[in-house]
C-alpha cells in the first residue's frame, strides 16, 4: 500500500506494469545464483536485425527517407570542410525540398499523424542536425503556433503555404534579453481602433527579437509573441496590458525584401547549427490586421473588448505555451538520434582501435581496456533506456492530442520537459566522452564527433532551458503532492510520507546488507531503490520549502532550494526511464536480445544508485553493498562489452547516413566494425590505397 | 608520524609547510565559531589589482605581449566567422613573425629560460589557441627534440634556423595505427653501411605519420621516430632493432616542393586548431646521412655498430620520452589559461544576465542563483588551485633542468603527466559548463566559448592521451610504495600501511561525526582527509594487483584495476593540488584576498570529499557530516559569489584579447561587468546602436 500512495506512482503505474508482473516477467535473467555468476561471464550474443524489429516499427519509413540522401549525396553537409554558412543554409533548403516532393509533408504528419513526424526528425539528427531543426523551425514551432494558437481561420489561410515552404515563417518569442522569463517579454501590440490594425512594436534594445530561426533569410512571416494592448474600457488614458499573445506578422515579401518598420540582423555564426539562418528583429510601428492575433485562447473585438474563454491571464499564458509541448518531443528524439550515431562511431572504432598489450602478444582492442568500458557500455545502456522512454513520450503525445485530457495534459507537459532536459544534457555530456574515447582520430572533422557536439549543444538551452525546464517538472511533482494532502496539517502529512517512506525500506537488515548479484538485478531492488529517491527528495524538499516559505517568501525559499530541486527532476525521470525500460525488457520476447535488454536495465539502474551518496547517509545500503554494487557496474560493462557490436548494430544507421569513416559498418552499416575502416580513413585523407 | 610516512609524504612536503605551520597560517579565517558563522555571510571586497600582482609577477610581459595584438587586430582570427583553414593557418604564420619581431624567441626562451617560455604559452593561448600550439610544435617540439635529444653539433646546425622559423620542422612520432604504445611505431630507419646512410621507410600503410603539426604546408624537416636497425655484427642475415630512435628528415626544399620518397597529404580540417596544418607523411626509402641520428642517447659508427651510455632500450626509451616533459608543462599551463578566460566570460555575463524575479520585483541576475552558483564558483576555485599547481610544476621542471637529479626527473615526470591529464580533463568539461551557463548568448561564435571547446578538445589527447598518462602518474606511486618496502613479505607492509592508514583516521569518532563549519573548514582535516584516501586506494590497488598478478600475469592484472588505478593517480594529483594551494593561501599577505582564497580552497577541497563515496563507505565521515559539508559547499559558494566578478577581474584578460562581448569587463578588462555589454554585442550583430 505505502509504494502505491507515493506522489508519483500514478505516473510510475501508468507507464508499466505492476511490481507484480514485473518480477512475474524479470526472470528471464533470473536464472539460480551459482549458473547465474557463470553465465553473467558472457552475454549470447544475437541477431541485430532481431533487435532493430524490437526497437522501431517504422523502419520501412527510415529506410526511404535515408535512400534520398543515397540518391542526393550531394545534400549531405560537408561541415568538416569548412562549409560556408551560407552554403550550408542553401543544401538545407533544398533538403528540405527534396523531402516535400519526396511525399512527405512534415506539417501533415504533424498534424495527423505526428507519431511519424517526430519519426521523420529522429531520421534526420544524424543526417544533419541543421536539417532537423530547420524543419522543426518551420513546421513545429511556426506552423505548430499558427494550428495551435489560431482557429480555423487561420488554418485554412497558411496552412498549405507553410507545409509546402512555400511561406517560410519564425517563430519570434525570444528577445535579446529576455529567454526564459517568456512573460517578461517586453514587444509590444497595441490595437489601434481607427484603424483595426495591431502596432507592433520594439519598445527598446532588450526587446530586439534574437534567435529567431528562419529570419535571417528565408522567413517571410513571423508568429510574434508581444504583450497585447487594448485602450482602457473605462476610458481611462493608459493602455491595458493582456500579457503575452501571438501575432502573425509579416516579415519579407514575394522577392524577399523586409517590409516598412522591419529590421533584420543575421545573428552570424553559431556554435553549431549553421545550417540555420538565425535572426535578429527590430520591429518599429508595424502595423497588422486585428485579425492577425492567433486567437484561439483570447480575442479582441472591433472596440478593443478582450475576451477569453480562460479566466485568468496565468491560465491562458499557460494554454498558450502548453501548445509548444511538441517541440519539446521533438528534441527529445532527435537528442536519442544523436546518442545513438555517437556510440555508433565510438564503439565500432574502439573495437577496431588496438593498443599495447601483453608482452610479445599482438596488441589489444581499446574496448577490452576496463576503463574504455565504464565509459562506453553505460552510454550504450542510456541509449537504449532513452530510445524506450522518448517511445513512451511519443505514446503519451499522441494519446494526449487525441483526448485532450487535463491530466495527461498536464503529465505531458512535465514529462516532455523532464525528458528533453535530462536527455539533451545526457546525450551533450555523451559526446564529448566519445570524441575522448577515439582520441586523435575522433578530433578528424570528417569523423563527425565534434560537428555533432557544436551543433547538438543549443539543445540544452532552445525551447526551454534545461535548468527552467527541470524546475517546471519539480513544481508538478510539489503541485501533485499538495493536491493529494491540502487541508492536511503538517504532522499528518508528515506522518503519512514518513511511513510510506519506511514503506519503501528494505524488509530488514539482511537487506540493506545483501551483496548477492541475484539480489542486486532484481528489478524489485532497483525500482523501489529509485523510487524511495524521489519519494524522499519530494518530502524533504516540500518541508525545506515551508521552513523558509515565510521569512523568504516563495521566490527566495525556492532558490533557496534550488540544487535539490533540481535534483528532485532528475531524480524522477531517471524512475520514469527505468520504469519503461523494465517495460521494454519484459515486452522482448527475443530471449537472446531480451538478456541484453535486461543487462542493460540492471546496469542503467545501479549506475545512478551507485553515485548518489544519499543511498549511504540514508544507510538505504550499507557499505559492502554499494561496493558489491560498484563490482557488479565493471562486471556489467564487461559482459556488454561482448555484444557491444550487436547492440549498436542494432540501431541500424546506414554508412552513407553515419559517414564517419572510423564507425563504418559491414554490410553498409549492419555488420560490426568493418576491417577496412583503417582504409576509407586514408581515403578520406587522399591517400591511393 | 604515521602521516609522514605514507608513500606520497615526500611529495607532499616537498609542496607546502608542515602541517603545523599551515594550521599556524591558517586561522586568517579561523575566527571563532560564532562570529565565523556571521561573517561567513560575506567575504570583503578586494582589490583585483593587488590579487592579480600575487598570481602573477611577470605581468609585464604578458602586459607587453598582448599590447602585440593590439597594435595587430588583424591577426586576432574570427573563427566566429568562418575563416578557413587556410586562412588561419596564414594568421597563424603571421603571428609568429610578429612575435619574433617583438624581440620574443620562443626557443631561446626554452633553452635558457623556461618559464618565461611557458608564461609566454600561457599569454598566447586566450590571443588563439592554434597560435600557442604551432609554436608548441615548432619550438618545443620539432626545436626541443633537437635541442635536448641532439649532440652539441646538432644544436649547433639547426638552433638559429628553427629559433627563425627559417626551418619550421616536425615532430613526426604519432602514426596512423599507433599513438600511445611509442615502443611499437613502425616506421624503420636502416643504416646502408655502403652508403653511411639511414634509409628511412614507411613499411605499411598503419605506419603512415598522422597529425603532425606543421607538416601539411610548412614543415622543411621533420624529427621522425622509427625503428633503428642495423646490420648484425655477428654477420648473421638479419637486421638487428634497436628500438625506436629520433632522426632527423628533410621533408621539402626551400620552394616548399616535397623532397623524393616523401608524401605529405593535409590531414583535414579537425574539430578545432584549424590553424595548424597537420599532416600525413609517407616514407619511401628516403635517405639521410648517418649524423642525422639525434645521437645523445644512443650512436651508431660508420659500421653499424650500436653504442648507448644507457644499459637497456627500455632506458634508452624512457630517457628519450622523458626529455619530451617539457611539451606538458606547456600544455597545462595553456589549459589554465583557457579556463581562466572561460570562467571570466561566463561570470561576467552571469552578473550580467537578469531572468526572472519576485513579484513586482526587477529581475535577479542569474548568477543569483543557487545552482549557478553551485555551477560556476567550483570552477573559478579551481581555476586559482590550478593556477598554483602549474606554477609548482614550472618550478619544479626549472629546477629539474638545472640539476639533472635522478629523482627530480622521476618526480616532474609523473607531475607533468598527472597535473596535464586532471588539467586538460577539467577544463574541457568546465568548457561545456560555461557554454551552458551562459545559455543562447553563450552559443553565439563570436562570445568564443564553443571555439574554446573545440580547439582545446585535444589538449586531452595529444602528448600523451590523459588515460594513458594517469596510468604512468599510478605505476610511478606503486614503484615509490614498493621500493619502500622491497624484500618486505606482505604481512609486514600490510600492518605497516594499515597502522599509516589507521594513523590518518580522525583521532576520536566526535571527529567522525564534528560538523561544525570551523573544523570542516579546517586544512588540517581537508588535507588528512585527502591523504587519507590517497593512500587508501594505493594501498589496496598494490593488494589486488598483487592478488591477480600471479594467475592473470601483469598486463591483464593491471587491465582488471584500471579504472581503480585511474581514480588512484587523480586522486594523488588532486591532494598536491590542494597542498599547493594552502601554500598559495599563506603565502598571500593582503587580507582580504587571503580571506577569498582560503575560502575557495576549502571550496575545492570539499567538492572532492563531498563527491566521493569512500569518504562515506569507510565511515571516515558519518552521514550527517556529510550533509553538513554539502551544505558548506553551497554557502561557500554563496560567499564567493559576492566577490566573483574581483576574482575573474583579477586574472587581467584584456577586453581586446578575451574579446567575446558578454564577457568584456569595465576599464579594458579589469573593472566588473561593462555596463553595456550588451551593447557590444548588438554592435557585433551590426545593429546601429
Amino acid at each position: 500500500m505505502a509504494a502505491a500512495t507515493l506522489p508519483s506512482a500514478q505516473e510510475w503505474r501508468s507507464i508499466g506494469p505492476e511490481p507484480q508482473q514485473q518480477l512475474a516477467l524479470a526472470p528471464c535473467a533470473a536464472t539460480p545464483p551459482n549458473r547465474a555468476r557463470s553465465a553473467t561471464k558472457m552475454l549470447p550474443r544475437f541477431d541485430p536485425g532481431v533487435m532493430e524489429t524490437y526497437l522501431d516499427d517504422m523502419r520501412e519509413m527510415k529506410i526511404r527517407v535515408h535512400e534520398l540522401f543515397r540518391q542526393h549525396p550531394d545534400l549531405l553537409p560537408n561541415v568538416e570542410e569548412g562549409l560556408s554558412k551560407e552554403e550550408h543554409r542553401s543544401l538545407v533548403r533544398r533538403s528540405l525540398k527534396v523531402i516535400l516532393q519526396a511525399g512527405y509533408s512534415p506539417l501533415d504528419l504533424l498534424a495527423r499523424d505526428p507519431r511519424k513526424y517526430f519519426y521523420l526528425g529522429e531520421c534526420l539528427s544524424m543526417v544533419d542536425l541543421s536539417l532537423m531543426v530547420k524543419s522543426g523551425v518551420q513546421y513545429s514551432l511556426w506552423g505548430g503556433s499558427v494550428l495551435n494558437l489560431g482557429s480555423e481561420a487561420h488554418r485554412r489561410r497558411y496552412f498549405d503555404d507553410i507545409a509546402q515552404f512555400r511561406l517560410p515563417g519564425c517563430f519570434a518569442m525570444t528577445e535579446l534579453k529576455h529567454g526564459s522569463n517568456v512573460a517578461a517579454l517586453q514587444t509590444e501590440a497595441v490595437l489601434d481602433t481607427l484603424t483595426d490594425e495591431w502596432v507592433v512594436h520594439t519598445p527598446d534594445e532588450g526587446a530586439i527579437k534574437w534567435w529567431i530561426g528562419n529570419a535571417a533569410e528565408d522567413g517571410r512571416a513571423a508568429t510574434v509573441f508581444a504583450r497585447l494592448k487594448v485602450p482602457d474600457p473605462n476610458g481611462g488614458p493608459k493602455l491595458v496590458d493582456h500579457g503575452v499573445h501571438a501575432f502573425v506578422v509579416p516579415l519579407r515579401d514575394e522577392s524577399g525584401n523586409t517590409l516598412p518598420g522591419v529590421e533584420i540582423r543575421d545573428c552570424g555564426y553559431k556554435v553549431g547549427l549553421n545550417g540555420i539562418d538565425n535572426g535578429a528583429i527590430r520591429f518599429t510601428h508595424v502595423r497588422v490586421p486585428r485579425i492577425n492575433l492567433l486567437d484561439r485562447f483570447a480575442s479582441v473585438d472591433k472596440s478593443g473588448r478582450y475576451s477569453s474563454p480562460l479566466t485568468s491571464q496565468a491560465r491562458r499564458f499557460a494554454a498558450t505555451l502548453g501548445e509548444l509541448t511538441g517541440g519539446r518531443v521533438g528534441l527529445t528524439g532527435g537528442s536519442v538520434g544523436v546518442l545513438k550515431g555517437a556510440v555508433t562511431i565510438a564503439v565500432r572504432y574502439a573495437a577496431l582501435r588496438q593498443q599495447f598489450g601483453p608482452p610479445d602478444s599482438p596488441e589489444v582492442a581499446v574496448l577490452d581496456y576496463q576503463s574504455t568500458q565504464l565509459r562506453l557500455m553505460p552510454l550504450v545502456a542510456t541509449a537504449y533506456a532513452l530510445h524506450f522512454a522518448k517511445g513512451l513520450l511519443i505514446e503519451k503525445y499522441v494519446d494526449m492530442k487525441r483526448t485532450r485530457e487535463p491530466k495527461l495534459v498536464e503529465e505531458v507537459h512535465a514529462l516532455s520537459a523532464g525528458l528533453k532536459a535530462y536527455t539533451t544534457s545526457y546525450t551533450q555530456a555523451a559526446l564529448s566522452t566519445c570524441r575522448e574515447a577515439c582520441g586523435g582520430h575522433g578530433y578528424a572533422a570528417v569523423n563527425r564527433l565534434g560537428a555533432l557536439r557544436s551543433d547538438h549543444d543549443i539543445f540544452q538551452t532552445f525551447e526551454g532551458d534545461n535548468t527552467v525546464l527541470l524546475q517546471q517538472v519539480s513544481a508538478m511533482l510539489l503541485k501533485e503532492y499538495r493536491q493529494q494532502f491540502s487541508g492536511a496539517p503538517l504532522t499528518a502529512t508528515y506522518h503519512y510520507l514518513r511511513a510510506s517512506l519506511l514503506g519503501a525500506l528494505p524488509n530488514n537488515p539482511l537487506v540493506t546488507h545483501d551483496t548477492e548479484p541475484r539480489h542486486l538485478r532484481d528489478p524489485a531492488f532497483l525500482s523501489k531503490a529509485l523510487e524511495y529517491r524521489t519519494a524522499r527528495m519530494l518530502f524533504t524538499l516540500s518541508l525545506r520549502l515551508r521552513k523558509h516559505g515565510p521569512r523568504l517568501g516563495a521566490f527566495h525559499a525556492w532558490n533557496k532550494c534550488l540544487n535539490h530541486v533540481l535534483d528532485l527532476a532528475n531524480s524522477y525521470v531517471e524512475s520514469v526511464v527505468y520504469k519503461t525500460f523494465l517495460r521494454a525488457v519484459a515486452g522482448c520476447v527475443d530471449p537472446e536480445c531480451r538478456r541484453s535488454l535486461k543487462a542493460m536495465s540492471d546496469l542503467f539502474a545501479l549506475r545512478l544508485i551507485e553515485g548518489d551518496m544519499m543511498f549511504r547517509n540514508d544507510e538505504y545500503i550499507a557499505p559492502a553493498k554499494s561496493k558489491a554494487i560498484s563490482r557488479l557496474v565493471v562486471q556489467l560493462c564487461s559482459e556488454l562489452r561482448g555484444v557491444a557490436l550487436n547492440l549498436v548494430d542494432a540501431f541500424a544507421i546506414p554508412d552513407h547516413i553515419l559517414r564517419a569513416p572510423i564507425g563504418l559498418g559491414g554490410n553498409g552499416g549492419v555488420g560490426g566494425p568493418q576491417p577496412d575502416a583503417y582504409r576509407e580513413y586514408l581515403v578520406a585523407a587522399g591517400f591511393d590505397v
